[in-house]
């Protein structure tokens, strides 16, 4: 979490496209984000269940259109695999739970992160991932909700998603059609792959979202070591201009899972958020 | 590290086939992991050259030789990407002399970790690995040592070697003829990728070595956080079944870099890889 701080803001010529997603400032509860977005001119916000259900979803989706604010996505459904039948219902039932939460606070896109194998192989697994979106899709069409589905890193291939490239998450969208189900491109999961260029073409059409957070060498920790932009080797310039290339023209989420960030004061982490997305993104 | 004891041990059926790579036990000395090997009926062993180096490489070779054991590989050449061509020819030497190594320690593999992109970025990187295990095939031929190209974890992809999957490690392997150039394929490394029975179908004829430690869920740490086999989540005999029926036949090397099997007593640590072996591989 070197320069904090960050270097020299940039012209601010494109803050129009940033957006916070909640659990970069995990301090902050929703009524606290949404102020704080708005103190510091972000238009868009990336909503995390949990912290929906903590302020109540009624009162939560009367805050968001008080604020002005544009969601641009909830974080999130999927979850597939399940070691039995009525463990997969319930996690149907609740990604049908989390389609209506979309719909609820006016944003169309529902993030897919689409779970661990859990007690099985990777390729049943897989399978399941497949079974559950072919599932959800139809409901999530009817509720005018798409479906994103987030390729993680391989490193979360056993506790959280079985989904480890951009090249799997477009074989599965590809089944369906482009405004149902599409991918989200986090460049911290994806930077690392050979074929992301081919593959963020082969997206085109069918790219709902786009986040950024760095990747710090030595990887101080897989979950939590994630860093702000500028911090670490991602080349966010490349793989934005080639995300825009394919037709994205959506905001950008910055999202980051960090102790450190975590611990300083929000409106200390909002602005070096801002900061570096202006310098680096 | 939980039963370092290990299950009760199956029957010996195939101890033949296991090479103490010398990270496992990593407080033996060259001489102490030869004697260690013996003692626990260990036929192969996988050399460092770090290792060697402490020995002095005339005594390490001529211990081996009155050992008895069969070296199974030497690590590792590599680290390709360096930003200046004076750096680059550096490597260039430090791996002809790998090269040599191998040779008078009596073994024909060496194992190949291709580097982090250094001071540059990850296509340039991967160019400059191609141009190195070009320009060292030729010297590696000429002494009749093969290059194994080991493809690590996608998390090591900014600190430690830009090739990630094993298909790009058959890429490169493909442009060279068969016996001078293959992959070495590492469980750990690759069990996530959804395309890897479909890749070492496809390196058929050119998979030089087969290591084996385990994933622990969630991951302790990306470096020293390797599982003894048993541990973690890998299907080491559905990944040992795919290489032999693309026609391995070789050592199966346990490499297990992880803090708490390091400080157990040698002699304790290496009863419980034999057991794990024979029980999970």
């Amino acid at each position: 979490m070197g320069a904090v701080s960050g270097p020299p803001a940039a012209p601010l010529s494109d803050l129009s496209t940033l957006s916070l997603n909640q659990i970069t400032i995990n301090r902050w509860s929703l009524p606290e984000a949404l102020a704080g977005c708005r103190r510091h001119g972000v238009g868009w916000i990336g909503l995390w269940r949990e912290k929906v259900a903590e302020c109540g979803l009624e009162r939560a989706a009367a805050l968001v259109r008080e604020s002005g604010l544009r969601v641009s996505s909830l974080c999130r459904g999927g979850f597939f695999p399940a070691a039995t039948a009525a463990e997969r219902r319930a996690r149907r039932d609740d990604n049908r739970r989390a389609v209506d939460e979309a719909v609820a606070l006016g944003t169309d896109l529902l993030v897919l992160v689409c779970g661990p194998p859990a007690g099985t192989d990777l390729e049943t697994a897989r399978r399941q991932v497949v079974e559950g979106i072919e599932e959800l899709a139809p409901y999530a069409a009817a509720a005018g909700v798409r479906l994103g589905i987030e390729p993680l890193h391989p490193m979360f291939a056993a506790d959280r998603s079985v989904i480890v490239t951009l090249a799997q998450a477009n074989d599965i969208a590809l089944r369906f059609p482009a405004e149902r189900v599409g991918v989200v491109i986090d460049a911290y999961h994806v930077w690392w792959d050979p074929e992301v260029y081919a593959q963020i073409r082969r997206a085109a059409g069918r790219i709902l979202g786009f986040h950024v957070s760095d990747w710090i060498v030595p990887l101080p920790d897989p979950l939590l070591g994630r860093g702000l932009m500028g911090d670490g080797v991602i080349a966010f310039r490349r793989l934005r201009a080639a995300v825009e290339a394919a037709g994205y023209r959506g905001p950008i989420e910055v999202e980051i899972f960090n102790r450190a960030l975590w611990d300083l004061p929000p409106d200390e982490a909002m602005a070096a958020v801002r900061a570096r997305f202006l310098a680096h993104v």
